[in-house]
């Protein structure tokens, strides 16, 4: 979190960009050329992803700290979709970004450690010989399970200056299913995963007070939010649901601590596809979906600017 | 579940094989082997992996309905891991085994649909075109986001005859810190996850009393097994923690109902790495383990027969 704050704070911005790629997001020349080559393939889509992601990258490099890549949209183009996963990473960290894997996985502890592997730490192979894999700076994790299955991954953190975001409260609606169900103490079931997620950081906080074991709590419950930065002051904040969600900068305005720290903001449609945002008024064009999302994230970062008094 | 408990009912055996191939697992031999044609790499590892499971899946494929493959143990070897992964998927389909992929995965609604699409059911590419990606026959999931992450998973079990099991009780030590907590209305969280699960499925019961929304509840919680049974009727149980995590046949006992159905019990590492175990006394080396799993898997058949009076 040392890490995440430090760019916060140079960039003047808590942005993340999500790169979650529907292929119906990316312009049809791109996609069109990559059928031509690969045929109407999981290798063409990937190609696809890959150069919609890379020029997005490029557009918001030099004022964005992060980019956030979910998971499921490189897994559900199989193993061409997880090698774009893989160069995506590979380019964010080229370009000085950190890098967040959302997958929100969670396992009991000896299976934990091989996702830990996977994401944040290193895969041992023989002769004691270990090698990064996906080598991202941070994952989402689901803590359903208690402590034993974040337990590996905290290891890594330290070992290897990662972080993980453990789910608190979701920014979807049927979050309230099982997350604002109340405890005998009072308590609500995402306040419980709080207090848990708060303790599981408590001995590992960083010079800007945060430990490398955050929280993810959506920006589309702007009460709870705000209750929750109270409630846990060690932790940081990954809060997705901001802009093609509903999230404004007001909502997100309870995520921060009184210096502007303790949270980044991931908007995920609104920055890949910000040519179509009414705000916009139809000024870009489908090619120029880079341009537009520099411009939205600049839009974007002067929003959160005015909160943060940066 | 239907095609699962014909399966069962066929064989007269619930039992899962869990394939979560650690290398140390696996013979030297083989692993020696590819070390020789590919070097100690990734590549190398996804080789032992894949012919380990192949051996394995040879070696019981008449005897037991299914096979349950932890993604984490492919994902930590990146995208060769991943074709591991889904050439173990396609070959146990060819030797008649139905595959659960055990990736408890969770996100909100649009995302979750990504996820089945993975999985469970087809990913959308150009001009309509759909093609399945791993194709499972279910996959593990977690619920702690409600049923909007559910839903698409439970869309595309109806389409195409595929299940999911949600984590109700998990087997580890630490499910008791969030799971068992007691909300306001006498029930403890994984009783109010159980509630929903079994409320999720309740409209798409087959022939055998079971739905596609099954549930995965700990082998090493006996007691919790029976009472849940009881209170998700139409729920079809994955009970993960038998040999090597501690549970026995009698633990297991009161997840089946009175038909001997309505359960399937995962063993990995017994079965793995069953010419290990002190009930076998040495009889079989490492490069038996193959026929060693398949000793292994009829006692545990037969152990599993007493208690489901097949």
């Amino acid at each position: 979190m040392d890490r995440l704050m430090e760019k916060v704070k140079v960039l003047k911005n808590p942005t993340v960009m999500g790169l979650d790629p529907k292929l119906e997001y990316i312009p049809f020349s791109i996609r069109k050329k990559n059928i031509e080559l690969y045929g109407n393939t999981f290798k063409a889509a990937a190609e696809s992803i890959l150069e919609f992601n890379r020029k997005l990258i490029d557009a918001v490099s030099d004022i964005i700290p992060a980019i956030k890549l979910q998971l499921a949209y490189y897994e559900m183009y199989g193993t061409e979709g997880l090698k774009a996963f893989e160069k995506t990473v590979r380019y964010g960290h080229e370009k000085g970004l950190l890098v967040i894997a959302d997958g929100k996985r969670n396992d009991i502890g000896s299976t934990s450690e091989a996702y830990s592997s996977a994401y944040l730490g290193e895969t041992l192979l023989e002769d004691n010989v270990t090698k990064p894999v996906y080598d991202a700076d941070a994952l989402t994790v689901n803590g359903y399970l208690g402590i034993d299955g974040i337990k590996p991954m905290i290891d890594d953190c330290m070992k290897y200056r990662k972080g993980i975001f453990v789910l608190v409260k979701t920014s979807n609606p049927s979050s309230v299913q099982l997350q604002d169900m109340v405890v005998q103490d009072g308590r609500r079931v995402y306040e419980v995963m709080a207090d848990l997620v708060s303790e599981w950081g408590k001995d590992t906080v960083g010079k800007y007070g945060y430990s490398p074991v955050g929280a993810v709590v959506g920006a589309t419950w702007p009460q709870e939010l705000k209750k929750l930065r109270a409630r846990m002051p060690h932790t940081c904040f990954l809060v997705p649901g901001y802009g093609a969600q509903g999230g404004s900068a007001e909502d997100v305005a309870g995520a921060f601590d009184n210096n502007g720290f303790g949270a980044i903001i991931n908007a995920s449609r609104s920055l890949m596809c910000a040519h179509k945002l009414q705000r916009w008024n139809g000024k870009f064009s489908e090619e120029e979906f880079d341009i537009a999302c520099r411009e939205e994230a600049l839009h974007m970062r002067s929003e959160l600017q005015k909160i943060c008094n940066f």
